[in-house]
């Protein structure tokens, strides 16, 4: 019985920003009061971690677990806590799901912020971190440090999913799958019969192409430099791939004659600024939509002539693909388990948790739509 | 009776960029198929004219007859005109509505495309003129042309209105107030209970803080650094006035601060790109629309960080509220009609024809919110 006891167990640790991450014994205490410990047996490895460790994020706080992408099974429960019980498999959630604040009732946005500071400041919602490591506080990442054995979690940030979904490959719902998919669904609204463009396709690009295919778009074009991604860009439902390299005018121009005036739905998946302005500028006048997804570097700034929008653009974004983690993410696992959504195929590599900086290696080679990272 | 020949008439003609209107006798020829001549009676005087007559327009053509908040009665058709007849009370559009190109019949825009781009070039449809002066071709301006006594539009370029509205009054209705108007009912879509910002409170301005009363908005925030407009301001509906120059700090930081978080929707209505980018990002996290309405300096551009769009902002646009004018003016019409908007309170001046330039002038001294030039 591990419940109610400090849990010795294994983690990845940053200690801090452009080194590799350490394995080590770290010690994470039973969860308090709405809290609840999980532990995590898959983990996906995605570009944002590898952005704070990178250094890039200047509000990353070291030193930290990362990981936020995560399939685990609860192991016990704080105080107060009902909607979550010891056994349910559960996927970590960045983005909370409180259902009481202002943005949880608008029923518009999926953006709750009840916990939004203390996360921010790699802290549980009481101020204070469950993690240490020989004897120094390790702070969390994004509310759901997956890269460690067990982790402590709000109850809100939990989504529990049924029981048959396996959870090495569902640990990716948790993050790159759902944001892209969620976009073209959930903040765009895809609709049937349009034309789209989707700029990048790694993970969360050829979930965009997915859930805009799901949505009945008959034409998607996937954009990228990179060609070798095209044959994952035609297998998740593209219609055709280009590359900006082959043309010499500005990638805009070519999708607007390509598509007789843009495209319906855009889609920036990749985190430029100048790409994020192509995009926009791809889409039909009168009622293009374009959705940034990508995380552009700190400080820089998206530009457009004002006519772009008077002319009936419309240009959004979101995060998790506007998805409410505890709502709205099961409908996402049971489009998975109806062969509905393509998850399977993102798994390019599988690694204990000892070599997990090598998924780092193999994600910034271009080599991995996804590695998953097992705790067995 | 004057049909099926050339009218000799008054007009005010812009002979050249930057020089004053100068009132002529000009020659105007019937309407060709699928035309109408049109006896102007009124015509209000707007921002979008003496942008043009100042040479800020790099479109801009001469010698040409501007103005395009019309009102007047149809003096003869065309060949195979039959939504128009004689004697038929019409506001001229300068954006179209042929209900058969793609833009009007996706449902979604009010951009109908048809005759863009004769218009452009200050023709009818066929590429020729209906107007002369000393022998000279005079161009049509978006379409309108309504500084003179009589113009000719095509049949798709008029709403026919109903008999009873005022013409004197109702010409107002074919640019600015619709414009502000319909942005916030058709573009935004202003919800009940909801808190708006609206910057720049001229004629725009002012038929938003309506429209916005009028889809249920309970804080209506006017933003001017003119405060002689605020006693405006507070009569169509602004809950409270503010000048950006009473602040130490960013007025959407302000704004943030005063609405605990955000307005839902903002508007701008001047055509800053700096204002158009305060207006973003003076909306809440989550669910926060921004609507361009005011036209930026050719070249100028709007830029801020994506961030801004990625935690849930949207930012759009629309050119003449988004209304599509021959199916839906007459709902505004009815609006005015039935006293749920107010129109005739934007009358500040009145002038006879000879006397137009004193309507520019009263225009950029700020003193008017519309002046209305009559023909009699």
């Amino acid at each position: 019985m591990t419940q109610g006891t400090t849990i010795k167990c294994k983690a990845a640790v940053a200690w801090e920003a452009k080194k590799p991450l350490v394995i080590e014994e770290i010690e994470v205490e039973p969860p308090k009061k709405g809290e609840v410990r999980v532990k995590v047996l898959y983990t996906g490895v995605c570009h944002t971690d590898s952005y704070t460790l990178d250094g890039h994020d200047p509000e990353g706080i070291f030193p930290c677990i990362l990981g936020h992408e995560g399939g685990g099974i609860v192991e016990s429960i704080g105080e107060g806590v009902e909607s979550v019980k010891v056994g349910d498999h559960v996927i970590p959630l960045y983005i909370p799901e409180c259902k009481q604040c202002k943005f949880c009732l608008s029923g518009k946005t999926n953006l709750c912020s009840v916990i939004r500071i203390t996360q921010g400041k790699g802290l549980m919602p009481d101020n204070t971190s469950r993690f240490k490591c020989k004897g120094q506080t390790i702070y969390h990442f994004m509310g759901t440090s997956t890269f460690a054995e067990y982790t402590v979690l709000p109850e809100i940030s939990v989504c529990v999913v049924r029981k048959d979904a396996p959870l090495d490959k569902v640990c990716l719902l948790g993050c790159g799958i759902t944001t892209g998919f969620g976009a073209a669904q959930y903040t765009a609204k895809v609709e049937k019969n349009s034309t789209v463009a989707v700029f990048g396709l790694g993970a969360v690009g050829l979930s965009v192409v997915q859930g805009a295919l799901d949505a009945g778009a008959t034409r998607i074009i996937g954009i990228d430099t990179n060609t070798s991604k095209f044959e994952h860009g035609m297998k998740f439902g593209c219609t055709e791939c280009i590359n900006p390299k082959d043309f010499d005018k500005p990638i805009q121009q070519v999708l607007v004659e390509k598509t007789d005036g843009g495209v319906d739905y855009s889609f920036e998946c990749i985190g430029n600024v100048n790409v994020m302005r192509a995009a926009l500028e791809c889409t039909h006048k009168g009622w293009g939509v374009s959705t940034i997804i990508g995380v552009a570097p700190s400080g820089a700034e998206i530009s457009t002539r004002p006519f772009q929008l008077v002319t009936g653009r419309t240009w959004k974004g979101s995060a998790f693909g506007g998805v409410k983690g505890r709502s709205q993410l099961p409908d996402i696992v049971d489009k998975y388990m109806d062969g509905k959504l393509k998850v399977d195929e993102f798994v390019t590599f599988s690694y204990p948790l000892e070599e997990i900086n090598e998924a780092f290696h193999v994600m910034h080679e271009g080599k991995s739509l996804r590695s998953v990272v097992h705790f067995k």
